[in-house]
This record gives C-alpha cells, sequence and structure tokens, in this order.
C-alpha cells in the first residue's frame, strides 16, 4: 500500500509562550494548510507525548480535541523520546488496516514551563528506575556509552565535538531552529562538563515546540511516500546490554524498515537522526549501517555527514542544535526530511535527494523506530 | 476479520507490593498461560498506563521488555482512564492492518506509592487545566453532573447509592476485587461528603494493579470474540457541553461499536461500565442507550441492573468495589467479560451471557472506547 505524505506543519523550536494545546494547534493547522484540507477530512489522529510531569497535563487527546472544536479519534502514545515515531507507526499501521485514509500525527512537549531541577527529574523517568537509583543520570548513562565507545573503537572527544558543531552549523539555516549560532570544537572542549566525557556543548536543550504530519493512503500532492518503518524495543537497563557502545534496537529497526522499503543503506540521501547527546549520533550512525561499528569516527573525520558529504546527517541541526521538545522530536525529524525531498531547505538542501531515513531513539536506546521516505 | 480473545490475565487489585513492571509482567503470564502460549508467538504489545507520575516510571515498554527478556514492538498508549480501551482498540487496529497475528493488551497502574494528595494533583493531569485552574477537582467536576442530572431527570442521591451497594455486593464474589465488604444505601447517604452529592461511597478507590488479554487473528480456544469497538474523543472542558448530564463521547462511541457488530443494545447480556463515580455509571447506562435519558433511575429502581437483573452491569464489582487503577481498568472489563461469556464466573455468573459491552471513559467523559464481544 502507497502512503504518501500529504502535509506537514512545524512551530518555532525553543521557549514558546504557548500552551501544550496550541503548540499542538499550531503544528496541525500547519499540517492541515499544507495539505490544503481540513480537519473534517481527518479520519484519526496519533498524539506524540513524553510526560504531563511538565505541565500536569495528561489526557492530551481532549486538549486537542478542544483546540480543534471536533470530537474524533485520538489517541496518545509515548515511548519516552522516541514517542513521535511511535505515533508515525501507528498512523502507518492504521492506514494499513484500510479503516482510515487519512491520519495526523502531532508531537509536541512543552518543556521550559518546570524548572531545570524539576525538568530533569521528569526526564529522568525514561530511563531504568534501577539505574537511577544508584546515581545514574541520562548524561551519565550517555557517558558511560560514549566512554566504552572510546575504549573500543578508539572515538574521543574530538569527534563528539565535531558532531556538536557540524549540527550547530546546520541549523544556522534553518529559521525553526532553537540555537541558530555556530560553535567551534574548542567551545564544545571547553564547556562545562556535565558528565565526562559528555560536556554542556555534547547535549541537546529543553525546548518548546510541535511538529505535526498528515499522512494518507494513495500519497498526495507533496510527492513523498513513507516506504519503510520499523520499530524495537528492548530493555531499559543498560546494564543488561552485550556491548554498552551500542543500541541493538537502532539496528532492528532499521533491518525492518530496510526490508520493508526494499533498499539498502547505500541508498539514503539524507538522514535525520536522534542526537539527543553526540555519542548518540556516532553510535546511531553504525547502528544505522552507514559504517561499520567503531568506524563512525572516520566519517566524522572525512566530513562526510556534513550536508556537501556524502552521508549528510541532520540537516536540521538535529537535536542539538534545533532544539528537542521530547515528544515533538520524532515528528520533527520527518518534517525535516519531507522538507528535504521536497527540495525546500534552501541553504541546508540536501542536493538530488531523493531518498531520506529518519531515527528516533527513546530513553538510553530501548525504544528504536527507523523510518524511510522515497520521493 | 474475526479477532479472537485468545487469553486474559489479571492481579488482585488493591494495594501491592509490586511494582508497575511486576504487576505488567504477572497479567502478562496470566494471559499467556490461559492462551496457553509463549511470548515468543506474540508479535505485537500495547501498554495502557494514565501516568508515570505515581512511580516516577515512563517509557514502559522498555520496562515490560526488560521483566518478559524479549525485544518486541511495545507501545504505550493512554488517554486518561480510557488508556485500556484505547489500547485494545490499537490492537485490532493493528490485527486489522494483517501485519501481526496476535497482539497482546496489558493495562497497569500503581497508585499507592504516592501520598493521596499527590495522587490527586497527578489524577487532576487528566481534566481541563482551565477548569481545575477554577478550583475544580475529579469528584466536583462529576458532582456538578449529578446536581445537572438531578435537575434535569429527578434522579437523587440515593439512586446513585444503589449504585455502590450493587456493585460492592457484586464483588463480593469477585476474589481479585479491591473490596469485599458490603455496603448499605444508608452507608453510602452517611458517608463523608466529598463534593455533594458526591460522597466518599460514590467514590472509586485508589489501586494498584494490571490486567492483559492477548487477542489473535482467527479467534482462539476461549470461543470468544471482539465483535465491534468505536472510539469517540471531544473536549476535555466539561462546560462546552450542551448537556452536563451527558457524555456525547460515549453514545458517539457505542454507536461505531453496535454498527461493526451489526447489533443492537438490546442484544447485549452483560456490561462492564466504567463507574469511577457512581453518577458515571447511571449517565453511561443513558449514554449507552438502555434505557432512554434520564431513564436510568428506574432500571436502578426496580433491580434491572443486578447480576440477576435483564440488563446486569458491573458484575465483577466495577471500579466503585474492583478498584481502579487506572491504565489497567479497560482492560480489567475486557477480562471480566471473557470470564463472563465463558461462564467462568461463579456466583457473579450472569446466566446465559452470549453478548457483552465494555464502556471505558476517560477524564470526565472526553474519552470513551466501547467494545463489544460475543462467543
Amino acid at each position: 500500500m502507497e502512503i504518501g505524505i500529504t502535509g506537514v506543519g512545524h512551530t518555532q523550536f525553543g521557549k514558546s509562550e504557548k500552551d501544550v494545546g496550541d503548540l499542538m494547534l499550531e503544528a496541525t493547522m500547519g499540517a492541515l494548510s499544507d495539505a490544503n484540507t481540513k480537519i473534517g477530512d481527518v479520519d484519526a489522529i496519533y498524539v506524540a507525548n513524553f510526560s504531563s510531569g511538565f505541565e500536569s497535563q495528561c489526557h492530551l487527546p481532549a486538549v486537542l480535541s478542544a483546540k480543534l472544536g471536533v470530537d474524533k479519534e485520538i489517541t496518545r502514545v509515548e515511548s519516552a523520546c522516541a514517542a513521535g515515531g511511535v505515533a508515525l507507526k501507528q498512523a502507518a499501521i492504521a492506514l494499513e488496516s484500510g479503516l482510515y485514509k487519512n491520519v495526523l500525527v502531532v508531537g509536541v512537549e512543552k518543556m521550559t514551563g518546570s524548572a531545570v531541577d524539576d525538568a530533569t527529574k521528569i526526564i529522568a523517568a525514561a530511563a531504568s528506575k534501577q539505574e537511577m537509583l544508584h546515581g545514574a543520570t541520562f548524561p551519565s548513562l550517555y557517558a558511560l556509552m560514549a566512554r566504552a565507545h572510546f575504549a573500543k573503537y578508539g572515538s574521543n572527544e574530538e569527534h563528539l565535538a565535531k558532531i556538536a558543531v557540524k549540527n550547530h552549523k546546520n541549523a544556522l539555516s534553518n529559521p525553526l531552529a532553537q540555537f541558530r549560532k555556530e560553535v567551534t570544537v574548542e567551545d564544545v572542549l571547553n564547556s562545562k562538563v556535565v558528565a565526562s566525557p559528555i560536556k554542556l556543548l555534547d547535549c541537546s536543550p529543553i525546548t518548546d515546540g510541535a511538529a505535526a504530519v498528515l499522512v494518507s493512503i494513495g500519497g498526495g500532492s507533496s510527492g513523498v511516500n513513507l516506504v519503510g518503518i520499523g520499530h524495537d524495543v528492548d530493555s531499559i537497563n543498560i546494564y543488561e546490554r552485550k556491548n554498552i557502545a551500542s543500541m541493538p534496537a537502532v539496528s532492528k529497526a532499521a533491518e525492518k524498515a530496510f526490508k520493508m522499503a526494499g533498499i539498502n543503506v547505500g541508498d539514503v540521501n539524507v538522514t535525520e537522526l536522534h542526537d539527543c547527546f553526540t555519542i548518540a549520533e556516532l553510535i546511531e550512525m553504525e547502528e544505522l549501517g552507514f559504517c561499520k561499528a567503531g568506524e563512525g569516527k572516520n566519517l566524522i573525520d572525512e566530513g562526510r555527514t556534513e550536508i556537501k558529504g556524502d552521508t549528510p546527517i541532520n540537516p536540521s541541526g538535529g537535536l542539538k542544535a534545533k532544539g528537542h521538545p521530547i515528544g515533538a522530536t520524532g515528528v520533527s525529524q520527518v518534517v525535516e526530511i519531507v522538507r528535504q525531498l521536497r527540495g525546500e531547505c534552501g541553504e541546508r538542501q540536501v542536493k538530488d535527494a531523493q531518498v531520506g531515513l529518519c531515527c528516533n531513539v527513546g530513553g538510553s536506546g530501548a525504544t528504536a523506530v527507523v523510518s524511510i521516505f522515497s520521493r
């Protein structure tokens, strides 16, 4: 079955005056306008949202219904930072069932209303309670992965810094990005240590934002189709992972997505992946198969993941610089890939992009959704 | 397509020593054992859970993966107290897509770990923030509905008390119920006022528990099929409702479910509905079409909603007496209906039940899922 992306919408990422309902509304209206359609033609909606903790508001389906002024089949899904990817997958299943023709996916998070300490606690709920009780935090879990990667493969802090530098540079030409400010390798290396070797400029920020995608049976005006999607969830405990410098859920999700799409990694022209911390981008590059495990550092050193390289990654600026409103992130990745495939990205456009990939990860890598788009 | 219920599992409801992961595991193993199958044969899992607030644990798909020791396509869904119903609907869509053969639905909530004040705040996140900011609480919103119902239809506190009395009586023969203690109309009327006319014994309790249902293409050994399911979500603000003594989402969801099942309300032999407060049972009876709006009080007075009546409602004891672990509730309703249709319910068995209905409601009625089962 052909699944077309008929419309995309995206709010400014950063600190917003809007609440979670108005953010959802703005992204939704953007997608409907882009699709040149109306809410009445939407059969079902999936809302991706990580936590009610930030705004003390669960039950977002009913919040969105109030904002839209319509009653609908609206469902919230959550799988930590992979909520957006999981919502897209539910939309694809819903279309595949033949019960729906047009399904909207809206991802949202309003994070800046909470104090930073509270936000840190709320985000920690996505990780293993057992690991947290032993003193781990999200940065420290990713720091363990980074140390393991360094030890096993000879990567280093400079490789991570180069990821941050690239993503900040890419965000300069993304008007919706939270940070539009270049940083240097020295800036990253000299930024405050959060959990060694992870420094402040290796981390994605706290962000408000929403993104929406309308998916429809039979394709649509945009000419971009969802051609493959894979999802995998493994243990929330990273101590159970055989190789801490890996994310097996990512390679499993990718395998499913490539199989469904009938293509392989060499066919991908542009990728948005989940750089919640810079080390995540490096590990995911390897898990997705852009190179063998341990060789990601070479792609970085050779500039191949730059917009003008042969394996462009995160032209949007990624989570690092575009921002990371948790529930919105997986949907925002899709919006960027669709705009790249449509050739609408101006200075950050990847030339002649025909096939794009999104990799959305939850927690410390336990959940992964990989989706592939083609025009 | 035929969708069979191949297995059900259900923990004790009440205060549990187990955490959210172990509760999910127990219900899952129960359903797998009942289905005489293994986790390896399950293609996808939907987890229904309301809030990470109680245990500071989101990302339950990865928690369940750790408990089961397998990687899977696991997705959490939430729509306030209707999470369980919504999860069942996602499972039905997944089967309908033809991509999956066996899908597990697990509902869970671990609520007693929080102080009661905290629990009240966490639950309030399911309601309209706008209404809450003006001083409303969940009991007070339902109290408004009750007052409106009294004024419009001549129902009264005694009708509500009779609902509590019936549900407590039914729970006496449900070994998994939280409260196995009879109450009288006087007990209810004399219990502490929470938000007039809602009294303590009109309210469902805070509960730990989990329930699981395995649904499969082509039916199964249990002989019970899911024959219809409907879902509707309207505005989170009850002030926008034309008639506050109504829940339009329930009647819309019911209409869809009956249409899909090709039957009407007169064919239903046994019903589990969402009595988070006693007034909810009264309004839902009317919205489901068991009687006209305003006539529910007659069914109550005539004893027709008792197990031996012609319209038995909540033989399990309902949310009121069986308990209301929020994310588990919608799945628990299904477990009871399946056991009723299999004739396994002993003293609380509804005689010759062939068709059963579940009505799961979220928030103050904005989300509703109605499902219909037949043997």
